[in-house]
């Protein structure tokens, strides 16, 4: 079987065990007080063009994002986002379980605009009884979004403005953040992000870590006594400096870039062979991630040699599924995949 | 300086990070549904003498302990344990951040006895308004402890035999359970702990892996579901195999066995100058945690070249520090410790 | 000012405020174990016609949603209602603040059916990551709706059925369960609620109490340390047989159903003249809630005399608004209502 | 049999019966934005002789107490208190339940001291690893205590002293602040409070009212938004008026200082008896509780009669127990006990 299902099916690349190896047996103080984490710390403010940043190294998403919003939120305040936000519909209640309603808008495409935001908050306040119902405080988005898309630099930028106008922080999961930054048409830059985001973290986990996310706080009110929230909800890893040390391997050289960009190319390439054989598509994608619409046959026969993730049923004979490619995606794999694609196709 | 203020200083042993190298370009299932997971789970299931045993991976001790206490616990119950309990005192309040009130009883050694737990159940059920107060549900125990103690056969078989005729559940924090089994005059097994506990964890992050625990789980009543608790707090690890591939190495050919066994040697050695040199200790111990009481000025000198952990002031001129060795501590280090202990002494 | 605009305007049925005046200053035992909520409790298993029921008393209808969902569920579990159920939409996340995602499906009538639950808790389990979403373990409804619609004998028994085949819980939030009773065409009884659900309750701030709800556990599995998780969610009055008195004073002669029937009929002459006007309503109604959509010019002269709650807007120029009537409504005032719908509709 | 074990066994002051008679079928919007409320908050502003303080009615003390504790504090944050507090003994882990941590000092008579806060203050910030503890950021204080203790005018100025240098609030709990005010002694007054805490309540439910407690809140950063905070935590009684028209009433003409001071009145005829009959306290009181040590033969042939609390064992042979008069207290049930500990104490 060749796996396409996920972006986390291999371990890490090989520049990031070879640093693990390397450091292995040197003695550091714990819980990411070492100096690896302060140096993959101060790359990242250079990366975003800042000094003034709180960088904080987590081991996953779920845990970043129970962590930050828990940090950033009053009990009565929501987060705000797009149905299909991770947070929402795929993290077993986490957020709920640290107390705070996750609030959305339906979105067909994975994103929130501005609009829907202006409307929501201002539908709020202006509700008789808003006392009764969550206060939505933040607006939560993931980028790329958890169907492939991406923001451009002018939706970011009208996010970040009714967020400011009405005193909500704008936070964005990067857990795939560098499959965003590498892909076709992206115009927002990791300056931009942390100008425009409250808080954000740029994921390593599926962008060639063993595991770990880079938690980049630019508003102080949320960092303000943020290594309390991280230690009370289960993210203190003992030995933090391994999050410093991968993160250190993956910004040195432009590595992170590189390998995402990697991924990328391997997703276009088999995008432009769906795109041959006129199959059609839940979202369209520019990332790493591909959701084509198939037939039930058409995925019977591929699912013989190919893994891939169950998205959604759209009419009685056909489904949408996800194929994903990573930093660690073989060409090989790839043109196995669309020399399949196209012998199913023939059939 | 030399490190010896805690037992996560380093990496992991060379033969967990050769078992990470070697299989790091795998592709497997996510979230701990893989082979390497599954193998582990099935060697700590011989290792404890039983194969109804739940197993599950976990990356962090206070993950661990949450996860365990809020899966068992319903809201208004809460786990008893010794003051100096991990989870009362060096959690952040973690298990509080689930709901639960921590309920404690004094103890100098760190343990928690038959009869304390008898008394503090005895005396919630006699209350005339004992609904107005939280029900103690659950033994917490740490083995070994806090301090360094250990539980002996008895001691723990009286534990569970309490918790059985009253309803409780008896849960081990085995963070540094590898160091208690290795343990001169030791008495206990794994099959015992997985007999007389209802759930227990095996600490790696602690013992040679670079992070984890693994969470045995005895009684169904815990077990039921686990694993949606694991991802509701943020333990669920998407690279999950990298759990089992560490823990599979630890128990392969017994070394986890035998690098904790080094770790007390190298404790017993340093306890062997110390007691040469007439040094009282908090607490006696015999596993890879030392605790002696030494003057402000020996410990000025001797952290010149060594670290250790404050504990807690004695008298005016007298402190209790912490030394721990671990699987990594190299035989040259506790002999330069030793040989600067016997020359500050002798100044 | 005429109030229309919710069913807790005024204090209580005289008769309730006699039997708290008559018993003022009697001295009885807190906390609702007094002799007052005895003899309540068993009224109500005589009226629900068993006598294994648990019964308590709780101050409000948030207090007793969240206790009960809290009592019941464990954290990774979630209540699934109608998108509109009060606990979804008008809580403040009280809920989710005891950790509990809160599900739920689209409803124009406000009720959720069978099928949708049958349809959500088999795709729940069908996911390949189905621990990574809350899990479905209660079926909330409330009866009368937050619409004013009421749920038929068939529709409760296939709620039910489904639940038990299921596993889930079935919950009747009754805060108005008074009027759903006493509706034209209702065909469900209490016995015929206490056997169908798991818990209820019936609700007293709504139907002639100054405060308080009988919450009614059919369930031992909820009703287990129930007394515990009011205290710990603030909801145990110290002078707890104020609510025994109150719904001792209710259940007397039928004073309950009495007085719920009174304010039918009030709202049955209310939409009797917007039938005869052509009015029509956002959904049609039978309880003491009535939902007409009318025009904004129409609503701008009505508001001039009468209090009414905003609903939603429908189009461009017309609302749905909320009138209520309740067991404290005058005839008089209704008749007021009438005779000025009348005249503006004729201007 | 005559109750003297709590300060909650009658109803409520005829005075305040009589208001809520009065006002019975008076229709007024819900949830406290009713003019009664905004009335009798602006009485308490009075007394506190301060136009800038924000007054939230809730039902009970423990609502108060998590409510308030929550509102004020981020998650890894924790209120400090005596460990015989409310909230640490006898709430069913109410406040865990919100997710925060109580922290606790001992004391023996109910109070903590400004010592003991500088102290633990001081503690926190001096640890190696004070992000690993919970951070103590409120006093939570009861007055008068638990154990029927006041504090001084001294005390408590020390206390907000200690609180505003280090940054912590400060929380009077004042269930029985009626029976504080009016003690011997007492140098404490309303305007004091309110200018020396952040937050505190005025109790009604132990001193004449039905239930209820006054909060008024100082501190801007805690008044903010609080009433969703009322809401989410199922606070918010629907007919909030009620809390109004009974504070209204105790407050008119000053009722509820003359109720307070017949009840210390009572409490002080029966410690003369107990001092003339030389039996000694656990603690010396001056308000409306007292704690008696007695043989339990006493105890036996004195609860023939007379209803009172057990506190605790004090030796083989004798106990402390808990005497309590009200606002309610009858002067010929004082007599029947004194008269009746007179005959026992001849045996």
């Amino acid at each position: 079987m060749i796996y396409f299902h996920n972006d986390y099916s291999e371990g890490c690349h090989e520049k990031v065990l070879e640093a693990l190896a390397g450091t292995n047996l040197e003695q550091t103080p714990g819980y990411g007080t070492d100096d690896y984490c302060a140096k993959a710390a101060d790359m990242i403010r250079t990366l975003c063009g800042r000094r003034d940043l709180a960088v904080h190294f987590l081991v996953g998403g779920t845990q970043a994002n129970m962590t930050v919003i828990d940090a950033a939120l009053r009990p009565h305040q929501s987060p705000l986002g797009a149905f299909s936000a991770h947070i929402n519909v795929h993290e077993t209640g986490a957020v709920e379980a640290t107390g705070h309603k996750v609030l959305s808008v339906p979105s067909d495409d994975g994103k929130i605009t501005a609009a829907q935001v202006r409307q929501a908050v201002e539908e709020h306040w202006a509700s008789e009884s808003f006392e009764h119902t969550s206060q939505p405080k933040m607006v939560y988005i993931s980028n790329p979004t958890e169907l492939g898309t991406l923001y451009s630099h002018s939706e970011l930028g009208a996010l970040s403005a009714v967020c400011r106008e009405k005193g909500l922080y704008l936070f964005m999961d990067g857990a795939r953040l560098g499959y965003g930054l590498a892909a076709r048409g992206n115009d927002v830059t990791l300056p931009d992000i942390a100008r425009l985001c409250d808080v954000f973290y740029i994921g390593g986990t599926k962008v060639g870590a063993l595991f770990g996310e880079a938690v980049v706080i630019s508003n102080p009110a949320i960092a303000e006594d943020f290594r309390y929230m991280i230690k009370q909800h289960g993210g203190m890893l003992a030995k933090g400096r391994l999050l410093g040390v991968q993160f250190g391997a993956l910004f040195a050289d432009g590595l992170y870039f590189e390998i995402a960009a990697h991924a990328v190319r391997m997703a276009d390439r088999i995008r432009k062979t769906f795109d041959e054989l006129g199959v059609a598509y839940l979202v369209p994608g520019v990332t790493n991630q591909i959701f084509p619409i198939l037939s039930d046959a058409f995925l019977a026969e591929l699912s013989k040699t190919f893994m891939f993730t169950e998205q959604e049923r759209v009419d009685e004979t056909h489904r949408a599924v996800r194929f994903c490619t990573s930093w660690a995606t073989k060409q090989e794999n790839v043109e196995a995949l669309c020399a399949e694609l196209k012998r199913i196709a023939a059939l």
